[in-house]
């Protein structure tokens, strides 16, 4: 199967598309290539999929909203299906407004369920809120596991990860999931926005995230960047135009 | 050697004097005992000894600032004498001042030495900032390595080590260590400041921290509380008399 033959392209952001606020060689070739097909698939937690829409525009990629599906903004979405949610959710002003918007209170008092995000102006009194509303039976749940994103200038930033640590640290035995990628959960809300019996391609630069994911879920991926075996950078990937096929064999050969 | 016959008493706070903002039983008599050979030996690192000699007026303990030993003021003295040094301090208004005091911008550029405290106000985007200094070869330095204070309901406080174990998820080789209990650097501290050749007894409420500590330095060392096996509580421990030894024998039978 060449590799523009696919239905659908679960495109990572950072390291795949963009690095902080520069476009990557390969990505506006690759949305041309693709068209509606490209969903944006990352497991960024402060931003929504409206202000990230934005936020491509002004770097000159024109995707819309509906085509970005970003781990922060899905977590809500799922946990606003089910009935009897409490949810306190820590996060963006942006993330606690979509939480509005899905029928959500994200300051709920006694809350059923914590969701952790890894946005900039989380506190250590944040921390201490989080680990009680732990203490008292809540299930936490982290929006992604990265520990860290790539920064502009090769400097980590610190991501939920990270925060996972510091909490699982103070309450060891503490009930806590994740919720972006390489989880299911956040593969299956993929999917399903795509539609059924489409032939998905995912694309990352993270083994750990998007190959570990993607090959759980059956998926062909393509890896690319240092951490890849076969493609060093997306031009790479498309120019090459190897045989993706679907079955999970192929799926590993493609790992990267 | 009876109880009331040392020359200091290197007592810890939280667990052992006070719970939050409640005397605990004992308190008051082991003041009274004690009298100016009782030192405040704490692991605390938000608020500096002028502050906390307020704080426990308030609750009716006198104990002047200069009897006052804190993990996070006394790390800022020390890096203070030593020359050199460019500081990045991550902490309270009360300590950045207390640092400006000691002759240290508490905001250098380019720092040689980061130090972390467990400030409620400390948030992602400091996290990430230390983080930067570590990667370009600070130093980085915990004011203690507590994950957790004990708080008023229960419900853990989340302390510097938790915020060590963040730092450590994002940057699993970075050079880091600790100042506050056990390490001989802060009991080297307070026993400066006693002065030399005085018989010492050590008082806390946690083996980890301020049993291991005070073994370490040769220190008879009395436990109290739910985690010993010999005190339950400070009037206990104060009624019992026991023989506290010197050597580092008895020092181990005492560490609870």
């Amino acid at each position: 199967m060449r590799f523009d033959a696919f239905d659908a392209y679960l495109c990572d952001l950072d390291g795949c598309l963009i690095a902080e606020n520069a476009l990557l060689p390969g990505a506006a070739e690759l949305i041309a290539l693709a068209g509606d097909r490209l969903r944006v698939f990352s497991n960024n937690s402060t931003q929504t999929p409206a202000t990230l829409s934005l936020r491509l525009a002004r770097l000159g990629l024109d995707i819309p909203a509906e085509r970005i599906l970003l781990a922060g903004a899905a977590a809500v979405e799922v946990l606003a299906r089910r009935p009897g949610i409490r949810l306190a959710l820590y996060g963006s002003a942006g993330l606690r407004a979509h939480a509005r918007a899905c029928g959500l209170d994200p300051a709920a008092t006694e809350p059923t369920h914590v969701l952790v995000t890894g946005d900039r102006g989380l506190t250590c009194a944040d921390l201490h809120a989080i680990v009680a509303h732990a203490a008292r039976g809540a299930a936490v749940i982290g929006a992604n596991p990265d520990a860290s994103r790539p920064g502009p200038d090769g400097i980590p930033i610190p991501e939920t990860g990270a925060l996972l640590a510091a909490i699982r640290t103070v309450l060891p035995d503490i009930r806590l999931s994740t919720f972006g990628k390489p989880s299911g959960e956040f593969y299956r809300y993929a999917l399903e926005r795509t539609g059924p019996g489409r032939r998905v391609l995912a694309i990352g630069d993270t083994p750990e995230t998007d190959g570990l994911g993607a090959r759980r879920m059956g998926l062909p991926v393509a890896i690319v960047g240092p951490a890849s075996q076969r493609f060093a950078s997306l031009p790479e990937l498309i120019g090459a135009n190897p045989d993706f096929g679907l079955d999970r064999h192929r799926a590993d050969l493609c790992a990267g």
